[in-house]
């Protein structure tokens, strides 16, 4: 455990990429991943952009690769649980996501009941360590709630490197 | 104002970049920056990186440009009066930077009475919009006191585009 990189401070966000399979020529189900990530921030004012970091193994980057988009949704004080839920590897069933419910829009998935999402075109993606950074310019958001977002202290578990496995 | 993406949530940090005059040809003096950031994120558990995103004209990210390296120092919920004073272009003096007293180390500029500070060595650099983010990779860290950070949602004020004029 590094305590000084603890106390660098973030979100809670739950990231989802969505390739549908009817542009895929192999598969007729869609690829759908999702998950908790921290490491997510604003890079740029103009054009608006974002960066998340995913571990390189997980089914998000591989699905983040697959369809260009990835949609960051963000979590309020009261989504302790969601915070869990989408902590380890995801149950995708028809209209559910790990029990949530979804719905497909424009390529994206969206899941109910968050403060609202942001979803970007990713530009480029840059390989550091072992995470994968995904920059992206912001083409839809959708505030849903003004509620004020939950930050990384207010839960006592910190995404670690052991979580890396689970994703 | 976008209300959506300033429901993102950061910790607030100064960072600091130093370039010896002893090192350079043409000037005796230091480059020295130093100015409150919000963007920054760990991106990698092993090796431990981390990723800023800095102003692209700012003397912040032409001072890690030549330097190599950059500093970011944590703060906590006592440091308001120092985001501010960090907010806007710096007055360097000999031994303070906007009043604040601080040390040269190794080429690092290090500000005292912080919560700690780490310095990463520049292994990557991207333009994106109207910042620049630098990948760097911890080379050294020390945590000086064990106190709760202070994260964006606690101050009114957020970053925003017309502070890339000041910096």
């Amino acid at each position: 455990m590094n305590k000084l990189l603890q106390k660098l401070t973030y979100g809670h966000y739950i990231l989802t990429a969505l390739k549908e399979g009817e542009d895929l020529k192999t598969r007729d189900n869609d690829y759908i991943a999702a998950g908790t990530v921290n490491w997510a921030s604003q890079v740029s004012f103009e054009p608006e952009m974002l960066a998340v970091a995913v571990g390189q193994m997980s089914d998000l980057n591989e699905t983040i690769d697959y369809s260009g988009h990835f949609t960051l949704h963000i979590l309020g004080k009261d989504h302790k649980e969601m915070v869990e839920k989408f902590g380890s590897k995801s149950k995708v069933e028809a209209n559910t996501i790990n029990g949530v419910p979804f719905t497909k829009e424009k390529g994206e998935v969206v899941l109910e009941n968050t403060l609202g999402y942001v979803t970007c075109k990713v530009t480029e993606t840059v390989n550091v360590g072992d995470h994968t950074v995904h920059f992206g310019e912001v083409v839809r958001q959708n505030l849903q709630r003004d509620s004020e977002p939950i930050c990384t202290m207010e839960l006592t578990s910190q995404y670690k490197k052991e979580d890396l496995e689970t994703a």
